[in-house]
């Protein structure tokens, strides 16, 4: 299987070796480990790699420096563009800025600022292009022609592939017991470089890609569905219309299948990793945790070594999911009770709720739009309780005190 | 130094060696390592150690076993009892069950159901006794005569001492370039270990010990003076009234200085350990860098080792901590705009705040409680901006368009 599977692939292992051997000075190894809680949640034995540890938080540093140093001191001089809001641009920028190559990075116009300063901190010159993504690897392009500088492509080159596959190599040596692999995919080097490395290393290990339902484009382009892509994804890191050429090549060779996840599986399995693990993913990095999450009989048994691709979450939204997650828990709940509008009655509310031991939030009155009479109101009240059971018990005593909860 | 300063304390590095012996298999060292950008940050190097990755997700298992593994045959039968809701509780109870030491750990009334829970599931028995942590460990302790148990302290115990005290053993074998300790301080169990090895080891070592102003409880035993604990800490892990006996003279010792921190130094501390080094840090756990970034001229030039003593952060307070220091840095912001009450004002504002890049979080009209004429309403907007200029150029923005903004 060895030989016939990677047989006449554009990467070999050798290749992947050689990138190991190129970035390890400036690219130090990321730890790994099994999770004893996170076997126990998923029925299987999970092994984690933290690749939102490196010191720009994601993988993308393994491909960049590998394509960075591979470049001559001709093509150096001329410098590099790559076009990327994210990971890609960080991992590039902060490369390019230790071995002194000029670096332009191509933004959308409305990038974040906080994206754009990072980028810049690293020595890069941010050029802000294009109204979206699609725009900016236009105008990308259209530099690499007018200033003579040289692509490096986030996914779709052998350079890149080979430096992210030195993951599989670290990863199998700190945890050589795993049998399966769950990485994410957004434009597919990621995996492309793992499966290679990995499937020469271990020839019976079984590979699992990771997609979000709203941006199955990998998914469609392996199998030969007509997908659609689009939405506001949490998962941005593999938001990706465009799948690779050689990435999906390498793809259909060598991955079983790619496991789809919702946005509601990601978001509980970042908190799931907040909670147990301490660790900080973002929604692409916690893609492969949520897939193993939602598709447990498939890994029922297996050694399960997933990849926490980068931890690049901006923490507005991180400090949301935590919240919608506890809604969805049922930790925190939204009532509507109906009261007369006279005064004590939001005391009477306020006393049971405190007494059956619930943390009021939020409160809001609702004097005008109810079908209640002009005597009455809706309160609105947002509590929080230890658990599901819990905000059951504190609505119930409500209830019993002769309050209408909805 | 190093003969006079420990000279004479109930602890040596003797019995500290030894429980670092004793709890090899069962505690595996926690990782640590040199962090560029909080060095950055801080303007010196700083050092982590996470002992947030501890199974329980603190140091505490440290002493835990090292007491429990110190019991005769006969002991273990009788059972032991410890008083904690927090981390203590589930260090012990974990190597309890372990051990199939029978244990007992009393929690004060309404300690949130999930802390019970963990605590069972380790085998414990939980007692819920008292209404606050000082009746509960009265409860424990006729606990400990009643049925003839051992009660396992959490700090003022020699053998808690040492066991906490393996943390510096391996804290100075990973990072030897340390010069400085800051070591979070609640009963004292953790500084006092970590000073008796790191000052046998090095007696050249600058030990800080941090608590917050809420519970200065050490500091004025140590300084003699008088002070007043109480109030809600985010930092619920120090929040000890009562300082231990022995731990005050290893403090009084070996300790350089007590630095007290507030509660919004620990919020920004969990936040930026949060964003830079992706690590989820209780509010003790992150006092300590929060104690250097109060103190930067203390440490300017120094290479400090940060000890995150935890990671038992309620997923619901760590997603406040987060919203509350975004509206520190000025990223929230909550304007009261006067606006005409009539249809096509809140759609101008809107549009306004949209255009110049922000976004709306939250709307809320004032007409009955204002200044201004009937015809006039305030309209409530929280906004979120890119960063603090970009708030203020929201701001101008909406003041150019001819609205009053407060």
């Amino acid at each position: 299987m060895n030989r016939v599977a990677t047989a006449g692939l554009p990467v070999k292992l050798h290749d992947i070796e050689q990138a190991a051997h190129t970035i390890a000075r400036a690219v130090p190894h990321t730890p790994a480990h099994h999770s004893r809680t996170l076997s126990e949640i998923a029925g299987c034995e999970i092994f984690l790699k933290f690749e939102n540890l490196h010191f720009t938080a994601s993988f993308k540093e393994r491909g960049a420096l590998n394509k960075l140093s591979s470049l001559t001191d001709a093509e150096r001089k001329r410098g590099i563009v790559a076009c990327s809001a994210g990971n890609h641009a960080q991992g590039v920028a902060y490369h390019a800025g230790r071995l002194k190559i000029p670096a332009t990075i191509v933004m959308p116009e409305g990038t974040p600022f906080n994206k754009v300063k990072h980028t810049r901190d690293f020595g890069a010159t941010v050029e802000l292009r294009g109204a979206n993504f699609h725009e900016a690897v236009a105008a990308a392009n259209v530099l690499v022609s007018e200033r003579n500088l040289i692509m490096v492509h986030p996914f779709d080159d052998p350079k890149i592939i080979a430096g992210q596959g030195t993951l599989a190599l670290e990863f199998l040596s700190q945890a050589p017991e795993i049998d399966t692999l769950v990485i994410p995919i957004g434009g597919g080097g990621l995996i492309s470089g793992n499966s290679i490395a990995a499937k020469a290393l271990r020839p019976d290990i079984t590979i699992y890609g990771v997609q979000t339902k709203f941006y199955p484009s990998m998914y469609g382009a392996v199998k030969g569905e007509k997908v659609t892509c689009g939405g506001q994804s949490i998962a941005e890191g593999i938001a990706v219309k465009e799948p690779g050429h050689i990435t999906r090549v390498i793809i259909s060779a060598l991955v079983s299948d790619i496991l789809l996840v919702s946005e509601p599986e990601i978001e509980r399995s970042i908190v799931t990793l907040l909670e147990v693990e301490k660790t900080v993913a973002e929604g692409a990095g916690a893609a492969a945790f949520a897939a193993v999450l939602a598709n447990r009989k498939k890994f029922h048994g297996r050694k399960v070594g997933i990849v926490i691709s980068g931890g690049n979450i901006d923490m507005r939204l991180l400090s949301n999911v935590i919240l919608r997650e506890l809604g969805r828990e049922g930790r925190i709940q939204s009532l509507i009770i109906a009261i007369e509008d006279r005064p004590g009655f939001l005391a009477k509310v306020a006393t049971i709720v405190s007494e059956a031991g619930g943390n009021i939030l939020d409160v809001s009155h609702n004097r005008l739009f109810n079908n209640l009479s002009a005597r009455s109101a809706e309160l609105g009240m947002v509590i929080e309780a230890r658990d599901v059971e819990h905000a059951g018990d504190i609505r119930k005593k409500l209830e019993q005190a002769g309050f209408a909860v909805r």
